[in-house]
């Protein structure tokens, strides 16, 4: 029972809920992108993905990556499967044209990686850090550089990767010490190694290129003595880089990508942007980045649901206890404790789908719309929301498919069935890409602190807009966004005299924006419904809608209530 | 970094929170049992458990069981220590003197259990069941089986399975189809198919003893017509009986144990009590299986504690934000998303031991105790309590464990830190024994609700004893209790309308109870703490003592609301 892309719950959401085409046609470079074309796209990867990558899971994880003599031999099958990809142009997809790319939106290449994720994480990874390297490379490389790596990496024909671990620098990369020591023809010596490298060495493509954080001799300590440099498997000579794979990780899960122990032994590279601004030219690609993970949570957790519905379709154990008379057992599909867990993993999607898609789009606004001020409106948005989706949506998927596997009872815990892969498959992605600790502090202490919460505030006002208070539903997520404002403020106002607080109510902070984001999401959807005149919502939606109301929502009470009694409010404040 | 059994933390929840040796010297059985006694076999079970087993983990998932033409060869070592065990004498621990057994009380056979479990659940497994198996025949068999069997189960000789789940008959074991006929000599002939059987083959004994729900020819059909059966592996003529295993299953973790695929070909067998009651005759081992199970998981969460401490301590990044000036990093073990989650697990594993051993007590009480009132307590005790420490204490053992994995970054996704293991091994106690979703049915639906809350709020008073109104921690706990028997009260009235109604919010009503219990269970800790005189507790208990109040207790108050919520009870009532 491989995953099988659902494009019709997809166009749902991109154009009854988002109307996505609307705010795209208004940028330049997409002018031209309307509902059919868009339609088209999803339903051209769905069929992609179903056909040539969802075959490959099971594979994927029981043969795994193997590492011999510094070489790394892929699964069965995907090798070709890779080649079909790049020959398909969908790495393209959302390059310029001019690089080589299709020129198309942003939120369909998100689209794609989010149904790639659900159907195959571990092969995946592969093509995953194409679109940052292409970013970083187009905004920070020399010209030189461009010329010679940029359409490669754009199509898809090299791959790329990032080098940042080090054995005792993760989430502090300021503590990484791989040496760049420039050489007379202008190219810099790499000397070093880094480890939890996606893709470090493999048989996909003829070159690979690494984007690596290294340190100049001169460089101050910490992140600030830290710059980018390019460095190819192969040289434009045509010659071996000096750059080795000693090993790759045995791990938990995504055995169908190899995790890459990567040693530079004077190898040739070259400076990306400025010297010591090697992390500034990396977070160019940190909201695309993280906002990949995300999806990838989402398409994970949309795999563990369409394994766990169809079982709980089928398998049949005891009476419902709504059930009329009788002594059959009915299908545990039936069963409240079931349908709980499985309309409450539908709601998490959908409204992931809703919060990933809409970042999408504002990652093009962001970059091509015509007004600075609303160029601006849109980076906040994707700097607020990218870490909630990031860290809650992860989370969703390996708590969530941990449920499905429940469903499944005994046979979940059985490899056969495929459900335990995606349980361990998607534990890494809580941790990689910044942990979800990081992903934590990145909103609170960083981002929505610093200017006293204005800037989040603004966020939050643009949650109401266009919500009709008149409407209960609208009118109680008003009350909770006034709720959060509240505990915000009080946070801003205690974090001066109380360093530590905001480090320990992070995740608190992080969960009640990431229910509350859901909550939002949800809004949408049935005010999309609402639209289509359609009065008699089926259960597809209503279920879901519904589940969120009784067993998602609470959270954020729960959450508010921890941060009050330790801001010391201990009356709610607005609820 | 081999488990090291804390026998200290043990002894303390022994002897200075629960007083164990007072109750139990009571009993008859346990008269000469006193402290000093008890800290001996307990420091002896740790020692061993440190020598003996703790080493053979890493090897027990790397190898696994090996499975060959119906044979099962277990991981390296794993044979040598099995005999260590059973000439040690630890099998027989709490089994009766007169079986072969050395007498002590359940709580010791708990805490040895517990410190297997963490250090090796793969190699546990193959005992686990041995104590239920004894009881089982103990009061079920008959004379000639017991003078066969008994012993050599007591002392851990032969090794014992139960063959329940059938591939369609998990949950719903009254879907059972493996037959037995009577034969002339008064045995059966058992012909089926069994599933999931732990241990069903292995070379550590010499025989293996399979307890087997069947049903005979003119059995009624559903759970009411199954029987239960000896099988051994070999008969007492020497013969190999024709029970043949299949195969063995590949999980997602437990590789050191055995998942048998058994299949029954005309297999020789004797009835264990009478017919068609098979399933009365293994309940009376259900609670002693689930409360094992339940220290199954306070084991694995303090496995997991114990690495990601070690990891905490050791591994620096970053400053912590209480650092005063300077540039070095300072152990994560310092940064307050870390204190959150060790603490945490803390709270949980400390709980737990509370609770599990007061119920491995009471477990002794409901056998021995001189009046029938008071074993009726006992009973009522195990009752209510072993489902919720099966259900919540093994969901906390994996989703903690998983957070003891974050702790260690991108390492805690690597084999060779062992943690991802935990997570892995730790998913399956989630399952079996009766789903989760099984034990809140279990408490609420057939336990709680009944008798209309009677037997309930009587074990609620036995919380409540003891306590002092006047101590604001009390004061507070006796509300929580007051609002649990509003919502208690409230679901008693509505059921018999709403029939799906108690079935949908089990899961909120087990984390409710959940949650009150670990809280009494830490007013009993601190209470210890107060009469001990100590005024300044040491971090190792204050901290955990202060993560129940700050990030566990909301919770209760949430589930709280949520069922409020669905029985149209929309202001809180007692809180």
């Amino acid at each position: 029972m491989p995953f099988q892309p659902h494009t019709d719950d997809i166009d749902f959401i991109l154009h009854e809920v988002l109307q996505a085409a609307q705010p795209l046609q208004a940028l330049v470079p997409f002018a031209e992108v309307d509902d059919d074309l868009m339609r088209q796209v999803v339903a051209q990867a769905g069929k992609f993905v179903a056909q040539e990558i969802a075959p490959l899971q099971t594979i994927g994880d029981a043969v795994g990556c193997q590492w011999q003599d510094g070489k790394v031999r892929t699964p069965p099958g995907f090798a070709q499967a890779y080649r079909a990809f790049w020959q398909g142009g969908w790495p393209a997809l959302a390059c310029a044209v001019e690089d080589g790319g299709q020129g198309l939106p942003t939120v369909l290449e998100a689209v794609l990686y989010e149904m790639l994720s659900g159907a195959n994480h571990g092969w995946t990874m592969a093509p995953g850090l194409l679109h940052g390297a292409y970013e970083c490379l187009k905004h920070h490389g020399s010209e030189a550089l461009r010329t010679r790596y940029l359409e490669k990496i754009a199509t898809g024909e090299w791959l790329a990767t990032m080098c940042l671990t080090e054995p005792h620098a993760g989430s502090d990369l300021g503590l990484a010490r791989t040496k760049a020591v420039l050489q007379g023809d202008g190219s810099y010596a790499l000397s070093g190694s880094k480890i939890f490298i996606s893709g470090g060495e493999h048989d996909l493509t003829d070159n690979i290129i690494h984007l690596v954080l290294a340190r100049l001799p001169d460089a101050p300590p910490g992140p600030k003595g830290l710059s980018l440099f390019l460095a190819p498997k192969v040289l434009p000579s045509g010659q071996t880089n000096t750059v080795h794979c000693d090993r790759i990780e045995e791990k938990m899960g995504l055995h169908g990508s190899p995790t890459c122990a990567m040693r530079f032994d004077h190898a040739t590279a070259w400076m990306i942007g400025e010297p010591n601004r090697g992390l500034n030219a990396m977070f160019v690609m940190m909201n695309a980045a993280r906002l990949h993970v995300g999806l990838q949570g989402i398409g994970l957790l949309e795999a563990a649901w369409q394994m766990a519905d169809a079982y709980a379709q089928e398998r049949r154990q005891m009476r419902a206890p709504k059930a009329v008379m009788g002594s059959a057992p009915d299908p545990i599909a039936q069963h409240p404790a079931m349908r709980r867990i499985l309309q409450t993993q539908r709601a998490w999607i959908d409204a992931g789908r809703v919060l990933a898609y809409r970042t999408a789009i504002e990652l093009d606004l962001a970059q091509h719309h015509a007004t600075a001020e609303r160029r601006q409106l849109a980076q906040q948005w994707c700097s607020f929301v990218t870490p909630v989706l990031k860290a809650a949506w992860t989370a969703q998927a390996f708590h969530g498919a941990s449920d499905c596997l429940q469903v499944f009872g005994g046979h979940g815990y059985v490899r056969e069935w495929g459900i335990e892969q995606i349980v361990r498959d998607a534990r890494v992605s809580m941790i990689y890409e910044g942990t979800n600790e990081i992903q934590a502090i990145d909103l609170l202490v960083r981002k929505v602190l610093p200017d006293g919460g204005t800037g989040w505030h603004g966020l939050l006002q643009t949650l109401c807009d266009g919500l009709d208070a008149q409407q209960p539903s609208h009118a109680l997520f008003i009350t909770q966004v006034d709720a959060l404002r509240q505990v915000t403020q009080d946070l801003v106002e205690q974090a001066p005299t109380h360093p530590e607080l905001a480090y320990w109510l992070a995740e608190d902070y992080l969960r009640a924006v990431a229910v509350l984001l859901l909550s939002w999401a949800w809004l949408q959807i049935n005010t999309a419904h609402l639209r289509n005149g359609s009065e008699g919502v089926t259960p597809r939606w209503s279920e879901p809608a519904q589940a969120v109301d009784h067993w998602v929502l609470p959270e954020l009470e729960m959450r508010l209530q921890i941060m009050r009694a330790r801001l010391g409010l201990k009356v709610p404040v607005a609820c």
